[in-house]
């Protein structure tokens, strides 16, 4: 417990040895503060040693006020993901499906957020299990792949037909994709928490970020 | 609007003409009734002029009453029905899977009102999507039948892999079987209500009977 | 499972053959897509030889941007639907009545999706239960119908009364019309899950095309 | 506010003039009360001057101990419910319509607390929406009644259709009856809420005493 | 069953003897019509006899709508309700009370309901139990009314304590007033359907109009 | 953070400063645990330093357990409570309020809650607000107290009227008490923290135990 | 019950006693209100006698009504609240904390709530349990607290923790900052109504002023 | 795709290849099943060349059936799992901590599932956050296993306490122990879906198996 440096802004207290700790550095969750108050915390994060500073759930306000500021910082707009610094080199595959090409928007956190990890990624779009074959005929990447992300709304049914046919530890994502009894995910999520098929692990609704850190922990430790 | 007879036991008003109006007697809903009730239900329908009368939820002690005045009723144990008279000679096939073992009782359900709807049935029980190679097996079958139900706990994901294979409407059951965020088969009844597939239809939590007499009217319709 | 080809546009990898395999062609789901994404997905059905390419959840700049690329496509802004290609004959009918006029959208998905699949449509808005000799009065059509669809919001209780009127199928959709607790549909899709009589099967709230194609399967089936 | 003498029994602190109030007397819950208790209640409520006293969700045990303190109280099993002094002559008539068989308890509990308030009762049972000339048929009855009261479990979809038939107050008791999406009485709960004609009043799931207290006022305004 | 005019306007098929059968003629409701299908409901039914023709849930453009085609019509802002014909006598009294001022237009509604129904009005806004005194001063107006409407948001507290003041009945309206574990009426509504006083009914949330309805026809009743 | 001795049985991690650190010593939650488990959780505890050590939700065998072991330790059957060693002698007052009489085993958990923390508790039962006179009669001992706990079921709408009553804390404890829309005390649960007055502050369903220590950590304060 | 002075404003009927009776004056809940009609109710109060008014949920358009009627009125727009008067000289101290920068806004009602209530504060931010030293790190300031307030949105852990370093209550605040499985603070609300740590005590979801109003009572009695 | 022997016993279908493409081979879920169903599908596997097979979810009627067909099986009473076959030799080291001694019956049943899966468990049980000295305690344990696994009812904290201590993915068990708003593992469910630190995944209420068998993957991989 000695890695502990704390950066006061007096409305934030930054975990400065976070990464140090977890292997993820704090990141910033934009929703709910001011641009300015995000790009102050960005700036003390990478004050605080951190060669890469990010933020998720940036709005277009904070979008342009962190270029303001970084110029060369970069912006994914898909993954509502701001990220300031130098991206790590890639290592190992995680693989992300999405059930449709609507659930794209939480894959492409995903995806950001194993960049932002120093992991590669392989993404394959919108293999839903209304047509079984397109998923069986991801199998060859299953088996290359350090972990499997699996991004789904609707019925989220995708996870339960890919964790029975690879030994990789499947990270499910419920999205807020539907309408009517697919109350905002709640229907995905409770269909991935009651997988038929045990290896499936599941993550908050539209939690792009944190299935992308969790692989990325994955894969590293497979990396080792 | 004139088949309307109804047969008046005070605790009771039979609606005797439900046959020739929709196809499917009045069935006694044995749950909430003394046995003593179940049987009188079940003796002023076959007064009515109905050959066969029939009763679901039966417990043990309305079996027995059952047994006891008609010594020749059919009891189905698994499917927790009685059936007084005779059976009708089946035409047409519907096609019943079960994701599980344990889903077995609401299939039995489902069976047993297919016979009484005069509806021919075949099984396939456990063809979960955990093993998806076990629902592209039944492709023939699929492709045999007049309507498909199939019957799923937990995660519910079958019908929707099912969906995806054959031009058959898939009559949905969710099932109970389950723990925890399966919330008594709320989960497998949402994932089935949101299936990406359309050509699902779904019917209550454990309602193998309503299961089976809806697709015993899609075969009829198909043989007329 | 040989009829399983794929276009792969990255973000979408749409299932060329599901209408051989299913009946229904993919339907592209407008909502979570731009309109450029819609555009491209039923470019590329068209192209894999669908004579009619199809879209749902369309709103207006999607509508705007398929009649940009094809000027004859068919925009039905109350199903919120657009169509390419041919129109196919009807055969067979529908019936499809609304409890009240606020259920009138999800009625003409309905209705939008019957035509789409070939299968003729009659409409009868408005003839909720609390005027209960409005239900009666459509006893004739209900005998001409090959299947029935009762699309109602509020209480939901319109396909309880329908069922037991007739022997033909009835496919109940929830709306989500009504306000308090109503909880956006979810009142009525209880009650229609629960509904006293059988002969009733359900879809999602507000899921018209659901409705239409499980209809479509049963008309086609009688007059076959 | 000075009809407020109170017996204080320590464990309880009656109420004793709450007839006065409000035309009911302080009514014992026995759930949750040993039967010395409900006893001791009953007692105090007699000493304080009411000429009836009267528990409601008695059980066997309260039963015998209600019978063996006052030999001649009346417990009605069905109602579960137990009465210690002189009924009322009734006045007036409140017409209790059940949707089912199994509703029967809830409707007794009515029953009971009509003629403990004084005010005359008629059932009708088992006229639930599926076969709807049965309820169509009891259209005299709702003409004479001063009040009507529908008890329905699974869909309760009843009371909309008798609203419409009536210019009389519905007081609408949802039941425990049904399964799986019935939830407890909750799908019936909100249908009635819901309900698409007006005049519709809800209580508690199973609460036949409130209804009956309800109904009871009505009527015996409609007498003045 | 002879009271079943219908006026079929396609998208609207409207009970014009509703009136006669249930003592409140039908009500237009606006929400999901457009203002041309609003206007035309209202001129089918006054020239189906009715005396008076009536919307609810009116927004602006409806009501301009309205005013546009009769220019006398009243319209109730607060109420969101609009009038057009005669405006009946009024019999009786009502008491309307509200527990805060932000339940001021659902008790709008009650108040514009009860006076198209011929009924008197009397309210008392803002008497919540947080200043029990303020109840307790009503009670004289208790006394004096055929019939109580009690509105309440957040705790929904204050029909419990005047039911057990009055021997009136009382309908108690839970209002969308409140936040976070308000759950938009949800925490009102189950404190109402569990108030602890009998005498108390309960209808949907913010539904002013069907409180307003079940009120007169009490008040009617007493008067009679 | 220097009180932080533990006591390691295995099974358990007995936190021996807990009452150093928060005032409250660890107590044993027997539910879940075995008698053997509880009785040795104790006796660790006592001998840890602590001058009495004490179990809720206690069961017979357990009960027994504890007596069998400590033949002078005091079980308190209505609060499921066992306490073994000696009870401070008692400062301050708690007032504890219960609205019916079915509340009192969460008000008995409370009261011996108090006694175990070395604070003064008056109880007065059944003051429910349908008669609100009762509740007004309670003033001079809110006058007295250091501190309100108000256990309630059913509508738990009683905490709202005596918040409006006294410049004390409220600390309001739902309970499962009631059926139905009660939904085992979330009805209660949502009035109360709904509660339009402010001075409430809510603990779990049932949690007799929670109150207790919070009200006795407000009137120790208040004794300082 | 003297004190018991009421200002009828017609839509309002002020509880000008409240401040003497409870030690808080009637506050304005300015939501659902005109700025017109809160400017006429803090005019009510002030005339009353009340040395200060105050609102609640204050948006733009009341905050300038105030401001043009009193000019050198107090607006907090963090805490969207409006105080007309003296503030009084704050006594003791409550120590807020925050879990996440995002929960500042109910922080803020907090704070502001306890300056209107004369009780000193100090506020300490962005403490999450993620970094949990930074939680080790405030135990000097909970010793030199009356009280602790918690506010914490997403998981809802922070009180858990906070609860087991100090023997200071805990008023713990869920809020609706988060997405997801958070579902507008109700995961918050749970978690802390089910702290395994006692001494916490729960308000409604962004309930900045009612915690407030709590710990300024505990503050005032420590301080007696 | 040619890992996929099935071996048919009518009522089960059993996929003896799932070991080959997964890692884990088809388990027996015996909830639901008959004791002899349960042991013909063990022997099944067996047969199938599976060198351990292996049931959860064992009651005493089926642990009895499995011992008397191999007296030699292992069955776990506080896991209720039943083992026939060699049990591997373990690799690597999970770290199970319970956060309290009711959570037990779910960590016995992750520790038998790492046996059976071949990796090594080091259990800490009650670690509650309560007392988060205790969870500081096992920093080390923490920096060497390969994966941890958090078990916890109630408030469900600890998983966001240690996913801010270590670099290892934290796989998160919610478990039914509580009461009230725990509302049977719903609070600890949300809990863990939201937890403030990323690197937490989430399994269904009292999956122990699940979790055991996600952890086992992610050892297995590290240990690569």
């Amino acid at each position: 417990m000695n890695a502990q440096r704390t950066a006061d802004l007096g409305f934030a207290r930054l975990d400065l040895d976070r990464g140090t700790r977890t292997g993820t550095p704090e990141v910033v969750y934009a929703a709910g503060k001011t641009p300015a108050q995000t790009v102050a915390c960005l700036a003390a994060l990478l004050e605080g040693g951190s060669p890469l500073a990010w933020a998720t759930r940036v709005d277009d306000a904070t979008a342009a006020a962190v270029l303001g500021r970084w110029p060369d910082a970069v912006v994914d707009a898909d993954a509502r993901s701001a990220f300031v610094g130098e991206l790590p080199a890639p290592v190992g595959t995680v693989l992300v499906l999405t059930a449709g090409t609507s659930d794209g928007p939480v894959a492409a956190e995903v995806a950001a957020t194993l960049a932002a990890s120093g992991v590669g990624c392989r993404r394959v779009d919108d293999v839903g299990v209304a047509g079984v074959h397109r998923v069986l005929a991801v199998a060859p990447d299953l088996a290359e792949a350090d972990a499997v992300v699996v991004v789904a709304g609707m019925d989220g049914a995708l996870p339960s037909v890919v964790a029975g046919l690879t030994d990789r530890l499947v990270v499910a994502v419920p999205t807020s994709v539907g309408y009517g009894a697919a109350f905002e995910g709640l229907a995905a999520l409770l269909t991935m928490l009651t997988a038929c098929a045990p290896g499936v692990l599941v993550v908050n609704i539209d939690n792009g970020f944190g299935a992308g850190v969790a692989a990325a922990r994955i894969a590293r430790s497979a990396q080792r």
